[in-house]
């Protein structure tokens, strides 16, 4: 079944109904246009692509048995297209993406939309991206491997003095040369207590012997993200690091040997958090454990306390648990997991055993 | 007068009236808060930043007569802790940003606020934004400069066979390493035929003789962001190359000439238009002009048709005439240009006269 017709399967829609995708991720993972400016109508019997003059081409080489329709902004409003579309299929509801849409832009357009009812719809489309097709995770795995060898080759450089911000643009350099499109996110490189932050961003700090080297960074390979984090220590790691450093693998070790069909997220998230607890850095453990992974860098499932939804396969979602303690510096350690075929794959394949630089 | 006493002006507000921002870059301009997750209310007597513990210290470090609060997720949903917060300082009636908040969001907070009564509010801190101040248009000169000499380095290395998508990542590379925090936008970076897409995307398209090489592209400084477009021949230019190039570039100069104080952007649009419909390439001419330049990479003003707001003193504004030959090919040159004190200025100061490489 491809994924027009899973969606209309999982909205339930009828013969009056229609469902409008106005987030541009979903647009791609349910029509395969990869432009931008799209709005996507879908009814039980077609579906319809609105784009404007600069992507109709590209638009219409990139979809299949979806009609495609240009919108000149001088001729009419979305709204006042959308309108005519729906008149001309006869729809009478309209389930409509009220999570990508804000409150202003839905007020102008359902005041020009004649449909008898709207209906918000909330992560319809999203529910079906939790699970994976092969190739879906094999692009997941490539973006995880460009991001290893990035890291392996600048690891190989690395020399006192360096600042977080040059470190940084070396790091994101050599994935641009080994394909990704893009970052996968804001690189998170920090030095020695710095290392504490979870979300600090790299700076002028340089590198001294000692210091942690905190790395959470990833690639983007044809709109699939990587997301890995590694923390070395410069030179030889003193008592309290190692014991640090120890403690969270243990942590990431037996979270990842919770992983299979039919657990829980919460559940996952309790593994570590018990050998985390059970550490002396009790206090300065990490809240959540890992979210899922996709065309997005942060979906669901998320591995957090309340998160009840169970692991299925096609799931793919990191686990990175830490200990951030302020003033002196933090480990984090994360990888990117894919469940298939009842079997659990680690993605991205650089080491963790070995922390010293 | 500082940015919260002019919006609190702005928008008029009364004793018990208060502005809720929710847009990251709005919190930024307003607050000085540089951090994610951020709320940031404004009374007529007191504002308040809602972030939650990954950010609170930094808020704290940052911001100046700003009171920070902290959001414990287990303990208070956003809108149960605003709906304390409004009735601590007796609010009666809230605007809120409806254009940066999802439809379903905004209905889920709603339900959770006992205000009298909440009105949507557009554009509000976007219209204090097109006047900068010099320390602004500094740092968007900064960000031009990056871009300057970023190009040069990459233009002096280029040979052929090089794909688009390589020279992209040399560009950005260069930029990262002169302190550009980001790209300014996805750079469109495109050989031959394919300048003709105003918004293609590089890929691995290899350079050959007498292509063109169309380049539009920005680094980013504090926030602030530039966008230039250059478009050179690799080799020697042919005379329908030569035509169409020197067409662009005497609609761009008439366009930048015709920048001032109490101009629409509309009248300076059609300066370009003058130019251009007058050309054998008049089909083939771009629709829109430029666009204001500042925190956002496309902000207020617009010179287009139908924009009748008049430029100021303070606005920053780009001027990127094209002319696009399907199968063919394309030229689109464009400066940013800031008016300060009647004085209009170029940012970037890369050459338009030279243009075969």
């Amino acid at each position: 079944m491809n994924r027009i017709a899973q969606i209309i399967n999982s909205a339930q829609l009828e013969d009056n109904d229609a469902l409008v995708i106005f987030n541009e991720v979903n647009v791609t993972y349910l029509s395969g246009f990869t432009g931008h400016a799209a709005t996507l109508l879908i009814t039980k019997h077609a579906t319809v692509l609105i784009t404007d003059y600069r992507y109709v081409e590209q638009a219409e080489a990139e979809v299949d048995g979806i009609k495609v329709l240009c919108r000149y902004r001088q001729e009419h409003s979305l709204g006042e297209l959308l309108d005519i579309v729906l008149n001309e299929h006869n729809i009478k509801q309209l389930y409509f993406e009220s999570d990508h849409i804000s409150a202003h832009q839905w007020q102008v357009l359902a005041a020009e939309l004649s449909v008898q009812k709207t209906i918000p719809s909330v992560g319809l489309t999203e529910s079906l991206r939790y699970t994976k097709t092969p190739q879906e995770v094999d692009l997941i795995r490539q973006a995880a491997h460009i991001a290893d060898d990035a890291l392996a080759m600048v690891l190989n450089d690395i020399r006192e003095g360096v600042t977080e911000r040059e470190l940084t643009t070396e790091l994101e350099y050599q994935m641009a040369k080994l394909g990704s499109q893009e970052i996968s996110f804001q690189t998170i490189l920090l030095f020695g207590a710095r290392a504490a932050m979870p979300h600090g961003v790299p700076g002028n700090r340089r590198l001294c012997h000692g210091d942690f080297i905190l790395i959470d960074f990833g690639a983007v390979v044809q709109g699939y993200h990587s997301d890995m984090t590694r923390t070395y220590v410069f030179g030889k790691a003193d008592e309290k690091q190692k014991m640090v450093y120890d403690t969270v693998l243990k942590a990431q070790l037996a979270a990842i040997e919770a992983v299979e069909v039919g657990v829980s997220g919460e559940f996952v998230h309790q593994q570590a958090e018990n050998i985390l607890c059970q550490s002396p850095f009790a206090e300065y453990r990490s809240k959540g454990l890992g979210h899922g992974l996709g065309m997005d860098v942060h979906e669901q499932p998320f591995m957090m306390p309340g998160c009840d939804q169970k692991l299925d396969n096609g799931y793919v979602v990191t686990i990175e648990p830490g200990i951030y303690i302020p003033g002196w510096g933090g480990v984090r350690i994360e990888d990117d997991v894919a469940l298939m075929d009842n079997q659990l794959q680690i993605l991205n394949k650089t080491a963790k055993d070995q922390f010293e630089l």
